[in-house]
């Protein structure tokens, strides 16, 4: 085996791949990744849970496979001039690899008993851009539970219908919802791992290029940049979320995000130490004063807002609010208070290309 | 007591004094900072072996002082919008800070049992360009010890000589000196906690402006940009490094600094997982062949260089080597080797601004 590759590309692949990589395993096979040279050559890394494929532009003389250490082949590569690389497998898995003037030669692994990702039967299957796929999961990916005993919600719900694709996250004091429409005429609902869901955010990039997602029963296969990640679904029934979304509002807000983002975050700061105190939003005559209280003292701040409704005070867990607050760009936003003991819901101005909903908290006074 | 101030420069010497203020402490009167309204208004922060005290301008309006909790009053200062603060004190140590339409009100403490700074009396004083002392510390601190047994080692040597300003670190296994130019005629020298360097290293800023050190038996001061910073100083006796660093060399190189570094860097890769293996310099012909080798594998790689003097190989643990080499801006430096089981002197090419020293490791084969 023996190949010629750009630094640039291999340590791109390498580095994609590595984020299927277990760091610490039983088998010194599975700390590895898998290289395999034939017109082009390939890279895959593969934790069961997760699996990446990535293709590297190669000039191949001979074709072959090895395992190699990830860390250590990851670690030289990365440290190596930005040049051609020449890679060679030797007698006994020894493998060379030199590019400029660095030689190296380290230890390598047979590729036999390495888990190979599965091929995915072609069952559904739907396309969207990637910068708006990226941005649905920056979008809802904070509302994952952490909850090991709800196992289900510790994943994204993507739910094809209609010609919509929607993802959905939720925990139990909120949730968050992202959609947009796609062209293809299937369904699916699939629940997908947070932690893959966070890798392949890392992985896809801010551009129009389209990734596929195909589905099978108990795995998904994302397509894009050459890259195949397969992640395995969480399987049992998410929740019917859309029963929790109230349509009927008692009070509606139009405020400035980064007024409220920064006003919420001054309050925090006298309860950080106490999580028994919320932050008290007071909403008349339209303004909305900010209030928190606890034993190290008080905060109080006013905010204009564009006020429909009943005058309402409710008080919140600030950093469920700021969670929400932080991964909008929209520079005004619309929030609908159901009662001051009910849900409230944050969405765009106009449409409902996201929302969120955050439950409130009891309040002593 | 009342005042108003910027809000940037109030929180510049919250940052600033906050340094020296203890975290957790058994008194919370020593997690405080101290605030004093007169002519301006000063911060101090104190834990005993270092204190801080900022000038901050300031139109005061009342007299007073008062101590708030450092965390809590550098969290919602550093939060506030840029704008005008305005800080009052009322009843009971309740202190008001508000800033646009932000308020607070927070439980202060009586200013009464906080430890202010010991008055130094003037006996020995030096000055020194803040961006040359800043760069001086920079080369020197990396070989102060952390072996708490040898606690002067945990300190850098500031000597002050014939016109010359010194500072010396370390630690057995090599020694960092940089010095510069002084006007004055005086002659002292001081240990300084190393940790305590390492807070002045982040206050001073690149300029011109002096800093003034002056020095009593126990202590030392550090006057600039409106702070002033008292250390302790180590007692006891430092090692007389003169004696260790060797003045007769059989072999001297010149070498390009960044590819030096790169190349030991992709060496040390090999021998990461086990420090039992060093790095290997094989220097001959003008060149110098840098090699590693452990059970993982073994890399190789050849570097030209300028030498004088007789052929060598000598081993080194690369983390002792890119400590010294990272912290020099210098294109080319010069290194020098006493023998192949002696210690290596790093140079500029031209005078002795500063002087690194790394013992070599005992190679088997």
């Amino acid at each position: 085996m023996k190949f010629v590759c750009s630094k640039h590309e291999l340590y791109e692949a390498i580095s994609t791949v590595q984020k299927a990589v277990m760091p610490k395993a039983t088998l010194p096979i599975l700390e590895g990744i898998y290289i395999e040279a034939d017109e082009n050559v390939r890279l895959v890394g593969n934790c069961f849970d997760l699996g990446i494929e990535f293709s590297v532009k190669a000039d191949v003389m001979s074709a072959g496979s090895i395992v190699l250490n990830s860390r250590i082949f990851g670690d030289i590569v990365r440290k190596l001039p930005e040049s051609e690389v020449f890679f060679e497998v030797k007698k006994n898995y020894n493998t060379v690899i030199e590019c400029g003037n660095s030689y190296f030669e380290i230890k390598g692994m047979s590729a036999e008993g390495f888990p190979m990702l599965p091929e995915i039967e072609e069952e559904k299957k739907v396309s969207i851009a990637q910068m708006s796929l990226k941005e649905m999961i920056k979008k809802t990916i904070y509302a994952i539970s952490t909850d090991e005993n709800r196992k289900i919600l510790t994943g994204s719900l993507i739910e094809v219908q209609d010609g919509e694709f929607t993802i959905v996250s939720l925990d139990g004091f909120r949730l968050a919802l992202a959609k947009a429409l796609i062209k293809e005429a299937v369904e699916f609902n699939a629940v997908i791992p947070g932690k893959n869901l966070n890798e392949i955010h890392k992985i896809m990039e801010q551009k129009e290029d389209e990734v596929k997602i195909t589905l099978s029963e108990n795995q998904a296969l994302f397509e894009m940049n050459g890259c195949r990640i397969i992640s395995k679904l969480l399987s049992g029934e998410f929740m019917n979320y859309k029963y929790f979304i109230p349509e009927q509002f008692e009070t509606e807000i139009t405020v400035d995000t980064r007024e409220f983002i920064n006003s919420i975050e001054r309050a925090s700061l006298i309860t950080s130490d106490d999580r028994r105190f919320p932050v008290k939003l007071m909403i008349s005559d339209d303004k909305m004063i900010v209030t928190s209280s606890a034993e190290i003292g008080i905060s109080k701040e006013e905010l204009k807002v564009e006020m429909d409704g009943l005058d309402i005070t409710i008080g919140f867990n600030p950093r469920y609010l700021l969670d929400s607050l932080k991964v909008i760009d929209d520079e005004m936003i619309r929030v609908s208070f159901s009662s001051s003991v009910g849900p409230c819901v944050i969405k765009p101005i106009e449409g409902d290309r996201f929302i969120f909903m955050v439950l409130p908290v009891r309040m002593n006074s």
